[in-house]
């Protein structure tokens, strides 16, 4: 029997566990990477973990989300991670260098390799067929103390393509095409793994984007082949020695599979608020537009800016239009200078911002009042632009950069004859926001906004708590901790940040945990997804938050809840949704027996006098940091336990 | 007797009154310019007045301060602003374009010509042999309504330069000797005039660094006359039809006079936080530094961006330090594109920042904690950063650079045999970025942010108040209004901003007035320094401050507060500072017969039973202005009595 990619890469890195989709199993981390946002909470716990050195191949550390630097605590951060980063050995990467998925595909990714990365588009680096996955902050650091990561092994499905994408189509039309037919909860449990004729058409940052996409699918990552295109890239960044052809096997077994003609996809939007959302341009173009932002983990690559400069060449933006560009590393931003694409650009009339994530996290260039903004980002999740009201469509910069010019949402297409950007033969070098000296007598620099992680405590038998929130579905992480120019700056301040948990459903949900005492919350379907940020399970933690009953989870979310020591627990039947209403009083009993005993889990709630069933599902490894009171705790145990270190 | 430059075209421009210093004359205004920080303010003003048509030759509105843009406010206030120069005609320049100032030098600026700005560094126009004044955003919309503007007629200082800079010193370098000799309020009341053999040396661009940084010596403005390098620079920006020579007769006749040999000036300094705390980079090198910026309308020309390349050619910048690079305008950062000085700093590894204010405004890149940061700006302020703790040092782009490969304040003398930079021939083109359109019928776009300007009232006989702040010498508009990243979003919302009046000094300012129904501030010497923004006057009224008893004042400042209808006084005898303290109970008699009779103040400090006296100095206008309860009471009721529109 044939094997796919993904599991080529599993066996291979197999510590521990069976290959059987849905059971957990220990897998040796070669690489990880952080950015800085996640990255604070990562290496507080890697430091509280008291280990000597880093069992990775390779670990990166970014700088990419926290560049405004509107007070000191950006600069502070960075100096931490800095710090971290020389004592163990971790490549430091400086603020201005650019977006970490874009960075670490150019620098890093070696095909067949495993990565995890404390952000979400971790799996960017699936398009040079490295096992990306995106994970929570504490998974990462442990990786790096201990060289595995536990995982729950997903099924594969399969996207085979066929034929080749029309002028004007690019890759990231097709990620929304994948959107609108598999849904934002269409991955969960899978790894989507391309193959197919079509990929022939696909250069390496096109296949990128797609992986880049995959996060909002839900997927635990995507996949593709390497091969001759992935060859390319690595020699045009002069480092065709870390190529490996890797391919699943002609007879490969997936369990499930999806064919998708590229002839028949057009240029596509994703309407506000999600990512799959998704309509033709065709549909609705003609639209007044008042910004557009070209850049991003997603569309930030040397072909989407070079082609959207071609379509700016000779053209100026629109007057009532704000276009902002930001190059997605420094490597391509050289570039762009060097062969006139920045000059266009400027000659345009548009906004040169930092290579940096920036608005994609709502990092700036936040919209005015009822704003219609185009981006070619990957999420457009009400508030994430900073602008309550702004309506976010995501684009290709193909569509971005025409109706820059127009003042409307256009279609490439209406160009007539496609532009074809020559992949470059060899790209920039940029060299010098790299740090990587290793001297494990750094001092680790800690500036007055940096808290200590919190703790949670043992389980205990028995658990009360009011239903201080009643949420539907579809609850983003940024809807339980948004992420913002405003918040960011203290991802290491987790008092302070709790303050604005679940602010945009509920601005009193701090005050009314406060008030009662933590208590659990109540979510409907694919609970929590989005980011990896694992800051929506410490804030929880920090308001007394014990357990969320849902009626799915999103993969990555759940973990971070689990690694909290909060229960994450499913109707049984999604009815009884409807049977709790915000402020009933619930009594979860025999907690640690049904934990242990694998059985459901009997709620009361004792304002309605009503009993309903949830359960929870997850390893015994899951069960075991639970009973700990979450997976610092739980780890510190195994670490003595096994004299580590 | 022959006439010096000044005065020249105060004569051209004088409408009513007589050129004797001290005394109040209407000049007719030319070309105005607004920012974005204080342009909102302006235009909800120039709004009020409603007005048919601006009368001054142009008008320029810039979008340069809050290009972060981390909430709707920004691009709201940009809306706005756009709307308004739409209905006007007044021309607007897009975000991204780059400074006001360099913008203005580069497409507007004519030798001769008088340019009022809401900018304190509006005096960069000067280098252009333009009279160049900053203002109070009040006096900035009446000039564009009636296109004159009331002055007090200032003094002229003549600096006479002779000899020229030796390798390694700039203009810069210059400013910081000038200000060291003459302190921040050495130019208070005066024209700085420059003239001399040494001139010949100084390129435009070095003269409008002097000129800018002139606005940290509390000068009117300063000026240069109009020469070949002047004509080189216009022919450049293929402006050579707007040139004419401008000098000061040969017999020309100064109030003071101050000769500098250019060869004796090394280079220097301004340590925290003062700009005219000057040292020489000899005396302080080898301090380590966290981050250097180089950027500002001080000190971000063609020339000082291509000297820092020069010196960073085949360097990198030290492991811990960031260097970043914020362009004066679009034009330049193209030029530098293309001429491969940009991929220059990128190979240095340099943060490339948008073209814009930024960092220099406290508009994000705040340093760490207890950071060092080399600067080439103007001002150093505590707290102006965005980090409290900061210490800020202002540099030339030359020392910045050196120091930034170094990781230590560096004086490029050691760099041996200057590099000389060619002034360009020619300069990029950009227009793309201006918008020229004019239709009265544009519809003004008010966003929810933007609320409407306080207003006094008519003033009353007698006033008491709490001193519900002593504050010492040098008060900043800073320190009164501080201006940061946080606050700038919210210059259209004096309600909001004025909680934060004083917050530097004491938090509980506003609670103070609010308890108090407003008081007194009590103050020592060059009172309100620093920037033009009426804020610092807005915010006070706001919170009913009646009047400002202080040894001295800085002029835009307590122009703002007559605008306000705030009454500055000062103390006839320096001591009486001594017997206040603070929360003392304060009243002021007889205050309408004071100020219409030209007398004494009588003040009675009730808590220590004791009296002293103040004195106003001002305009018969500026006496109308107070009676009437500030300058938008004032002139509504002059515009209705003449009849205007």
């Amino acid at each position: 029997m044939g094997k796919n990619i993904t599991y080529k890469i599993l066996e291979d890195h197999l510590i521990s566990g069976t290959l059987i989709p849905g059971s957990e199993v220990e897998i040796k981390i070669d690489q990880t990477l952080t950015q800085d946002s996640t990255g604070t909470m990562v290496y507080l716990q890697l430091e509280a973990m008291d280990i000597k050195e880093i069992k990775t191949e390779l670990s990166v550390a970014y700088i990419d989300h926290n560049t405004l630097q509107i007070g000191f605590e950006n600069a502070d951060d960075h100096a931490f991670i800095k710090s971290v980063a020389g004592k163990y050995g971790i490549h430091f990467s400086k603020p201005g260098n650019g977006i970490c998925h874009q960075l670490h595909l150019e620098g890093f990714s070696i095909p067949g390799k495993t990565l995890l990365g404390s952000d979400s588009h971790t799996p960017t680096s699936g398009g040079m067929g490295v096992l990306a996955i995106g994970a929570g902050g504490l998974d990462v650091a442990t990786a790096m103390a201990s060289g595995s990561y536990f995982l729950t092994v997903p099924k594969v499905l399969n996207i085979k393509l066929t034929g080749a994408l029309n002028p004007w189509v690019s890759a990231k039309d097709l990620s929304l095409y994948i959107l609108k037919q598999l849904s934002v909860k269409g991955g969960v449990g899978k790894v989507v793994e391309y193959s197919g004729e079509g990929l022939k058409g696909l250069s390496l940052t096109d296949r990128a984007t797609i992986t880049n996409m995959g996060a909002e699918l839900g997927a635990t990552t995507s996949i593709f082949p390497s091969d001759e295109n992935t060859r390319y890239y690595l020699k045009s960044l002069g480092r065709e020695m870390d190529w490996v052809a890797l391919s699943a096997d002609r007879d490969a077994v997936y369990d499930e599979t999806m064919e998708i003609d590229l002839s028949k996809i057009t240029t596509m939007t994703a309407k506000p608020h999600s990512p799959d959302n998704v309509d033709t341009i065709e549909n609705i173009k003609g639209m007044k537009v008042d910004q557009v932002l070209i850049g991003s983990c997603t569309n930030s690559s040397y072909k989407d800016l070079m082609k959207a400069a071609a379509i700016l060449k000779n053209s100026a933006v629109h007057p009532d239009v704000d276009l902002g560009i930001s190059p997605g590393s420094s490597k391509i931003l050289k570039m762009l200078a060097d062969n006139g694409a920045l000059s266009t650009f400027l000659s345009a009339g548009a906004r040169i911002l930092e290579c940096s994530c920036g608005p994609c996290i709502g990092m700036g260039q936040s919209p005015k009042n009822n704003g219609i903004s185009l981006r070619t980002f990957n999420r457009n999740f009400c508030g994430r632009s900073g602008t309550e009201n702004a309506e976010v469509y995501l684009v290709s910069p193909e569509t971005a950069a025409i109706s820059a010019i127009k003042g409307c949402l256009e279609d490439p297409i209406s160009l007539g004859a496609d532009i074809y950007i020559d992949e470059p033969l060899s790209y920039a070098s940029s060299d010098s926001y790299f740090l990587y000296n290793k001297n494990i007598d750094t001092p680790v620099i800690m500036g007055p906004n940096i808290k200590p992680v919190p703790l949670n405590h043992m389980l205990t038998e028995g658990m009360t708590g009011k239903a201080v929130l009643k949420a539907g579905d579809n609850i983003t992480t940024d809807d339980i901790m948004p992420s913002h120019a405003k918040l960011l700056p203290y991802r290491s301040n987790i008092p302070y940040l709790s303050t604005f948990c679940f602010s945009t459903i509920d601005e009193n949900f701090w005050k009314k945990c406060d008030e009662n005492n933590g208590g659990i919350v109540v979510g409907g379907e694919n609970y929590g997804q989005g980011s990896s940020r694992e800051h929506a399970a410490l804030a929880p933690l920090h308001l007394g938050i014990k357990a969320i009953i849902v009626k799915s989870f999103a993969r990555i979310h759940k973990k971070n809840l689990i690694n909290s020591g909060i229960i994450p627990l499913e109707f049984v039947n999604l009815k009884d949704y409807n049977a709790i209403d915000e402020m009933d009083d619930l009594e979860i009993k025999s907690l640690k027996y049904s934990l242990t005993n694998d059985s459901e889990f009997t709620i009361y709630n004792k304002s309605k006098d009503i009993t309903f069933n949830a359960a929870f599902t997850g390893s015994s490894r899951d069960i075991d940091i639970l009973l700990a009171g979450g997976y610092l705790n739980y780890i510190k145990t195994k670490m003595t336990t096994m004299g580590e270190n």
